[in-house]
């Protein structure tokens, strides 16, 4: 039977993994494949028990398991911390790095009853359906860091590799494949060396992909664009930071952050979690919104356990909760049913029925 | 007599540029200040006379004068050439550098009668009045960069000096305390040592104004931010990379950066461009946009020349003109009265009276 480790971390990551949990269980009831779940630390509740992060209890199950459900890091109580033992840094970073889950993927699909939620005009985002594949391992968040004196200073490095961008741009390839066919590629090839070598190396592996339209666009008009016209976007590959910055403003496009799930992959093994934070000023009130990391669960079993059929039953759960006009208070308007963390989980599951 | 250096550049930069000078010429006629305009080549047009995108000549004239008018640079034909030389890093970041330009401007303001344009619906950007100021010679740009052999690599390196964060600070809160005293500093402090440097200089800096409210913002949530709830900014400072893509994406807030105005300063010198590119596509055409380039010439009256009154005329010019229905092609619906690139200077020119 499948593992899956569950790492609820800081904030409200502890009242939405359980209900991500519930709905993948209720999912599979009945069904041949089922999941066994074990249960880690990690982030603040990791650094408070442990006294790091990343416990080596944590990176030993996550390395056995064949999938990891995360909640979320973080929280004032570890801000005052030194960078690299914070919950992010020493956390979440360095389990992604210790797993090689080198692809971000970040789903940003519409739902019909949500596009009020959005600040930009209906018509602007209403068919909006795009995925941005963001590469997670490498560039200036993992390159060599420091302080200089004489002057003071700070630095640091962006450095690429040709087996870092061809598997990601590969991947991105594929994910085109099986949409519609177009994929962007966003650098910043008229300044950067190392854009200039990503667009190279794209070019090279675009030629295994005829069918696919590949276009190249620079990230400050990416940026612009996707404010512009997002629905002129399919699959978006891009390197980490400008993926950092496209993943956030493109899932903002729904207005909300709230309903955005994310797929951090090495294979088939892979990192599931809501794109959102630990929302500290919320936790423990049962208010938060579950949805994002319910539709992790679905990512998990899309993409590491090939279970498309579940995952799409997951898929079409929250949708009908939300049609019937259940909220959770993030995107709750006057009129809507608001429902509690665990009532919206407990809604999911019977809408799977 | 100061002098003001006219660079067309390429596209359509050699229609808007005219546009400006005839409104600044028109503005400070029968006034006891007045301009001498003298004219050079930079890009694409450099290169094709010259055979680089900086001539000498270019580079000493705008040594010596007070102010300089750029239009655009680049297009396709520039394309082929190695990088370093092309119109964008080896005319416009040559000059930039060669100028110590440390600060750009960019103020995005909406106009009531452009709130249409917006993809984002009128309540979130109609009072939208902003203004972001981007480090210009720092950072990824400018630091050391190449390529590794085994494996094949590419590095961007990412370097600030204590003086490079303090002087752009400081003109943040300068500009915060003219306006509504309220300073964002963009970072990504949590993942980069360079951000956490700007961050102490920044704390250091706001000692010495205490009445201006400072906030700290990651990047990829400043990105949010800007779609979600834009006028909560009023002031955002930021590093080179970062403010390249957020001054595009809070320019595009107004629905097209047609109108974008912003300046590049060093002290009292500076250089004053639009926000848009060469556009070859549209290039001799007669139907390019002229206000930004000529809302720049209003920039250059203000921060070069502290010809405040006469900046402001131009700006309510541009207003009129609007407020009238005239419109260049790139912004118009249906029922307003087009004009081309020459007729919109004039009206401009017209409603200065
Ligand atoms: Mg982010
Ligand atoms: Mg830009």
């Amino acid at each position: 039977m499948p593992n899956v480790l569950v790492l609820p971390g800081d904030g409200i990551g502890l009242e939405i993994t359980p209900e991500a949990v519930k709905v993948l269980e209720a999912v599979l009831k009945d069904h041949p494949q089922s999941l066994k779940f074990e249960y880690g630390l990690i982030g603040g509740a990791a650094i408070d028990v442990v006294g790091k992060a990343l416990p080596d209890a944590t990176l030993e199950a996550a390395q056995a398991a064949d999938a990891i459900l995360l909640g979320s890091v973080g929280g004032p109580k570890w801000d005052t911390l030194p960078a690299p033992q914070r919950p992010e840094l020493g956390g979440l970073l360095a389990i992604r790095k210790a797993l090689g889950l080198f692809a971000n993927i970040r789903p940003v699909k519409m739902l019909p009853m949500l596009v009020d939620a959005s600040t930009l005009k209906t018509e602007v985002v209403k068919n909006v359906d795009l995925v941005v594949l963001r590469e997670l391992t490498g560039g200036l968040y993992f390159g060599e860091k420091g302080r200089g004196t004489n002057p003071r200073s700070a630095f640091d490095n962006l450095i690429y590799t040709e087996e870092e961008i061809q598997r990601i741009v590969e991947l991105g390839f594929q994910t085109a494949m099986k949409r519609r066919k177009k994929l962007c590629s966003v650098d910043k090839a008229n300044v950067l060396e190392s854009s200039r070598f990503w667009r190279e190396i794209t070019l090279e592996v675009a030629k295994n992909y005829p069918e696919v339209e590949l276009t190249h666009m620079y990230v400050d008009n990416a940026a612009m664009q996707l404010v512009r016209w997002p629905e002129q976007f399919d699959v978006i590959v891009t390197e980490n930071m400008f993926g950092d910055i496209l993943t956030d403003l493109a899932s903002m496009l729904m207005g909300s952050i709230g309903m955005i799930s994310s797929a951090s992959l090495n294979g088939s093994k892979g990192l599931y979690e809501p794109a959102h934070g630990s929302a500290p000023d919320i936790a423990g009130k049962n208010i938060a919104n579950p949805l994002a990391t319910i539709l992790s669960g679905a990512l998990m079993l899309r993409y590491s356990f090939g279970l498309e059929e579940e995952a799409q039953k997951i898929e079409r759960a929250v949708e009908q909760v939300l049609q019937e006009g259940y909220r959770t208070a993030d995107l709750a308007k006057p009129g809507d049913k608001v429902l509690g963390t665990r009532e919206m989980g407990d809604a999911v599951v019977k809408a799977l029925k």
